[in-house]
């Protein structure tokens, strides 16, 4: 099946290129330390937006013209997806690809029926990628559409529904496996509370981590060794989500003794919703040693829902890519667009448009910021800010050879005043400067 | 010196009485469970706001009518301060306080003088304090308004500024022991940043895990008992701030190994900012093992900054004490109103009827929550909601005795459907109910 | 059809009633002023969320139990949803309902087929209300389900969307009248932009006031003359919705001469979404003369979308009757429930709770808004604040009979202090004792 | 007094500069369009916080270094700050600048005292411009530090702070005048309520409308022929104030009959807080005829509050100096920043790389913009995306030609889909084209 006839292969044709269908600065082979800019950002595309979304919304139906969509029987559906998905990720030049059990396949009467038909799709899915570049990033399982999970999956107040998560996450498991996934993510769209007046949060919390035990045994047991990760969300579609945020994640690892088994997948729009900027996440994660992989996109901060739009903002990819590349990069994670058209840009050119940007702009955000970093110069000036810990009391401070005693000793009879300026306006003006000066045209 | 010569001691006058200069709902030897409503609520005055505060906000001056501080000796003012705060809490019958090192006393040249004059005034508050029933619920130091900790204190990228904060704390530790104060509160409103771009993110929390450890190792050395406890709060005046939330708090202590020392001091005000409800922050301190105490008062959800409003929202304060009994009640901890007047409302009266107003809210939450607990009906939906854990595959999950291929195995051909109601709607009635129904008249 | 057989009417048993099924405040029939607690009230149903909203969110699909979906032919369904509208009323003693055009009927595959459509379902609804107390408090049009509405309708960039809108709101003005309609309701959702960047802001406001003439001009031609009203809402679905709030509204019904024709129907959730207050938004359109109708629900006010939860608070629903009755009540206007059960609580029973408790809860409000007004205290107090302009300068001031140059003599040598307090905290004791004593048990 | 020595004259160095102290992208004498880049920019200096601001905060005293507050005498320091704002202008090559009355000079015990006052330094200002580029572009009076306005200025509930608040702005307006003045504005920052409680909102509004009713009628006595503006703000310091956005303001101006005298000062920062973008309100301003000026700066969407930092967002300078070109360009307004350094950045220089960054970003904004509006591409999207207007049905429409029942007749039988795409992404992707490749490098 082609989708896609219309779209040529897209090419890298730099900076003053106004050819839509181009890219202006991801050009994947480039080199940069020794490594391709295609192994550098690891592109991904989430299946779900792309292949299975409709454009609908809480008050509209769906918009989106998506030609696959047109075979009316579910498994024809889901083959052609998975051949739209091969299509695109060629014509663009993707090399990952991630997906949720139940967006790749139907689901049937029962658990037994629903894996009948998810194998037949995996084996499909594992032939067609036969002879291409594209691999599995990571697997998850949907905890969260079907009604039996409204009130949590893991979290459930009901131990059947709790069980029936298991199992798929099981199943989940096994095919990311097969297909090879680098990782598996679990984010937990539903596990938190609707109100605290019907909640025992302990109880829930308490499950929680036994179920990610047995998937952590399981896995084990199944000589799974991808990544697993958490996906921090603060609310919707559940009023409060016990995965708000990275820290809260790390505090829930650490409280029960899961913290060797997990990093994390920051999503930007996520981050915002929780009242982070997406680069804090990363920070946080990174310095924590939970940074692993990425859900690309980019929200509107006045609005209270994740919008999940294209990341299109070239500060935001910018200060991303500066953490990414300070963690050390990419190893078994990547870049995924966690991202969809709007409504209104219901048209597959819209579709190939929305990866071209996004994938631009992350690109160029790399490009700066290996600049930035490779410059040094915003980093020495943190240094610099921070030198007074590299010698007299502040080396002792660092070094844990000092007391409050001795502190007070030593400032007693001394006047301390404000430290040097924090130059924030003058850093501002440094990271324009990287912005405008990287792309020559 | 007499300041509140115009009020009469406030007295119960009962739910009928349109006196504003009495109690509706606090009857404070009312015995509840074998225990005085006073020793049940412990109600504290936040010197800070009480008696320091001038009503000046960031676009005008102080409005507050405040006699103690026509005095134009700052020591002066600092002993009519005192006096007011004996004068004022005989009046309410409020038996703690708490205070910032700051606020009860002048800032020197040095901190040598400084300290000077701190011992002079706790001398003469501690003199006052006898024969009186006022105690000490918590001290604390002021790391935040003086210009030198404008980058953070022990966050500062200064080593002069973590000293100056650590010879700060080790005084405030020694006051609030001679004072006899129930425990000591760290709120670090200034630990944090303003932006990432200048900000070396590892090292301040470093830092920070560094002087609390010192503290922990200086109270143990001099023998302090009082309890520990961060408050959090996510930003302002920093844009930033590392104790965002009682998850943050909670993922900081157990990466530093600080967990076993330090509980948390919750505020209604900075858990709305954080995106969370009052009770939410509770319950998650509470949980996890680290509820103390309470900074009472009430934001306005539609304003993005601390308003800090007497508390009068009787939902809030129902929900807040039903935790408060639910993790065994106050021990070291207690209510201190971290409160101040509105702008306009600069009066003593004022002042006095705040205070009033916020006691009687939170006295009839206690009652409410109480007969909640006591009732039982909701306490008991919430276990039958959770009761398919207590038998079969729900209690071999609770005991951790299954895994991912028994739960396979047990739903691979069973119906799972949605669970019971989560009866939310059922539940707010039943709480209007309990409001409604709990003060007779 | 039947399908509540198994609720009883819902009686009155008064505040210390533990049954769910019962009206604990709301006496239907109670006289107050003359008139009958139903009469102030006027509850309404909202056939969207009760009778045809499953349940389902952006991450789930629905969870409703509703037996009425059980006929798979679309007509058959109709049908039965007025059956249930018609019982459910009856049980809970509501005398008005609201529809959309697409809600109560099913959408054909051209308009002329889906207007044969929607006047067999009115002639049934019709037939149906012989002999019943219900009545149609206002209809309107869905603009916003269908993808051709993506754009907007009347601000649509595609003339043929505007046209097929236009003759939607015609039909939906015809059978609104045909049913007695006391108001015709337009509520934009879909009339606004997400990108200034593909938007000519000035022609689609000029086509939205366009499209409104007409209405107006054809409501004149059929005789229809019932209230027109806007509904005010920010955002969602829509990034910025024209009808932002009731200043916007007001702004553009004055710009474009329509001013005459339109009151607001104010709704609670769309008000805190832009950062106002319910009260705010009633009091707003009551001293502007536009107050007319009530969309009664409850949000989240940590949450960024629209919860429309039943209301429950007692502050909310009294602080809002306060305006209602100030501004003299509903005339064609009422108490419309927009409001669905949480997805978790998708049983009937639910269903009929949420109503039982929204409607406790404004008849309450309005027993306490009644009280305060009548005892009188609270508006003395407002008085007396305000009474410097009732005198002197002040009623200079009031009568326009002063000008700046004597105003500046008035002052230029005389001390002009801070105003007396504005005792909110004093307020807000009030309030509370209004509302705790109101009840008698 | 120079307080700059150690600056140079910031000049031009082209977008390759790292010299922090010269301007990448503002060359001033740069002609486009036949008029240089400074007067299409008219960059202002706001006196109140480059050369009276602090840098204190709700949590903090100040830490701005500013040498001209050494001097202790007020009239002094008032003097001194107006040698600091000529020798800055002229460093930076600024030629407009704002002021409060208060800000340039102190207040005394009486009126006619600090009138006294405000004479003798705004003749020291008159003489000291003799000579200069610098010009006055706005005039105002600080109607909210003061305590006797703590509940409005206005909109008082005391006629004294009515009249006092009028004979201020009569002096204002005499000196604006005096001083050339292009513009006078009207910040409302205590016009507004904390609580419905205690408010009558209608009055207020009234005595609103008659004070600037007033303020109309005197200038034009006087003779003041400088445009009167109102700067919208949703919130803080106030609760709600009336001015919530552009929207409510010029609703306001409708209501009361003051439309013809009115246009808006659109600050970034305040928008945001309204819950809309700087662009939106620009746009929205632009028209309905009231864009008049902008006050520069810019906020953090993720804090609640008012930061005024320096703007350095090229999106943002991009997008609004976009409406700006569309309106005509400034006419008697300008680009007044109304900026503070961070805290942190408590020196000269922080203050002088502020004013750098901001004035380049807005120059690089205005290249960008006009050269969008010069290509024309992406004004063809929108024309093309609104090209149905322009004939047929549409163009009736647009020609008000047509009704109701045409427009049913035309669509009864007719398909009507989705319009085309909404291009957001490609229009994204366009825009971040434009800005990449603006500068040359």
């Amino acid at each position: 099946m082609k989708f896609f006839k219309e779209f040529p292969k897209i090419e890298y044709e730099g900076p003053t290129s106004t050819n839509p269908l181009s890219f202006k600065y991801y050009n994947p082979n480039e080199i940069i330390d020794g490594k391709s800019l295609k192994d550098h950002l690891k592109f991904s595309v989430a299946f779900w937006h792309t292949f299975v979304g409709a454009g609908s919304d809480m008050f509209g139906d769906g918009t989106f013209d998506r030609p696959w969509n047109r075979f009316s029987d579910p498994m024809d559906r889901a083959f052609a997806r998975i051949d739209a998905l091969i299509e695109f990720c060629e014509k663009l030049g993707i090399e990952y690809f991630c997906f949720h059990d139940r967006d790749i396949a139907p689901e049937g009467k029962t658990l037994r029926e629903t894996n009948q038909m998810l194998d037949k799709v995996v084996n499909y899915l594992k032939e067609r990628l036969k002879g291409t570049n594209l691999k599995l990033l990571w697997g998850t399982a949907n905890l969260f559409s079907n009604p039996r999970y409204c009130q949590g999956a893991a979290t459930s107040p009901c131990a059947d529904v709790f069980a029936y998560a298991a199992a798929q996450v099981k199943k989940a498991l096994e095919i990311t496996k097969e297909l090879g996934g680098q990782g598996y993510v679990f984010w937990g769209g539903r596990e938190g509370y609707e109100t605290l007046l019907n909640t025992d949060m302990k109880l829930e919390l308490d499950n929680l981590a036994r179920f990610l035990s047995m998937a952590v045994d399981y896995a084990k047991k199944i000589g799974f060794n991808g990544q697993f990760m958490i996906e921090p969300k603060p609310m919707e579609p559940t009023k409060h989500q016990y995965d708000f945020d990275a820290a809260h994640c790390l505090a829930f690892l650490k409280t029960y003794g899961l913290d060797p088994y997990f990093k994390f997948n920051i999503e930007a729009n996520h981050a915002t919703l929780a009242g982070h900027t997406f680069a804090h996440e990363l920070r946080y994660a990174r310095i924590n040693g939970k940074f692993c992989s990425i859900d690309a996109n980019q929200g509107d901060l006045m609005l209270g829902w994740d919008t999940d739009q294209y990341p299109t903002n070239i500060y935001e990819t910018t200060l991303a890519m500066y953490e990414v590349i300070k963690a050390g990069g990419f190893t078994t994670g990547g870049l995924n667009f966690d991202a969809k058209p709007r409504r209104a840009s219901y048209t597959l050119r819209d579709l190939v448009l929305g990866h071209i940007v996004a994938m631009d702009t992350f690109a160029l955000g790399f490009k700066i910021a290996h600049r930035i970093i490779k410059d040094g110069k915003i980093d020495k000036i943190i240094e610099e800010r921070y030198a007074s810990y590299n010698e007299g009391i502040g080396l002792k401070i660092r070094n844990n050879q000092t007391n409050f005693e001795e502190l007070e000793q030593y400032v007693l009879d001394k006047e301390v005043g404000v430290p040097a300026s924090g130059r924030q306006e003058e850093l501002e003006m440094m990271l324009n400067y990287y912005i405008l000066t990287t792309v020559k045209c």
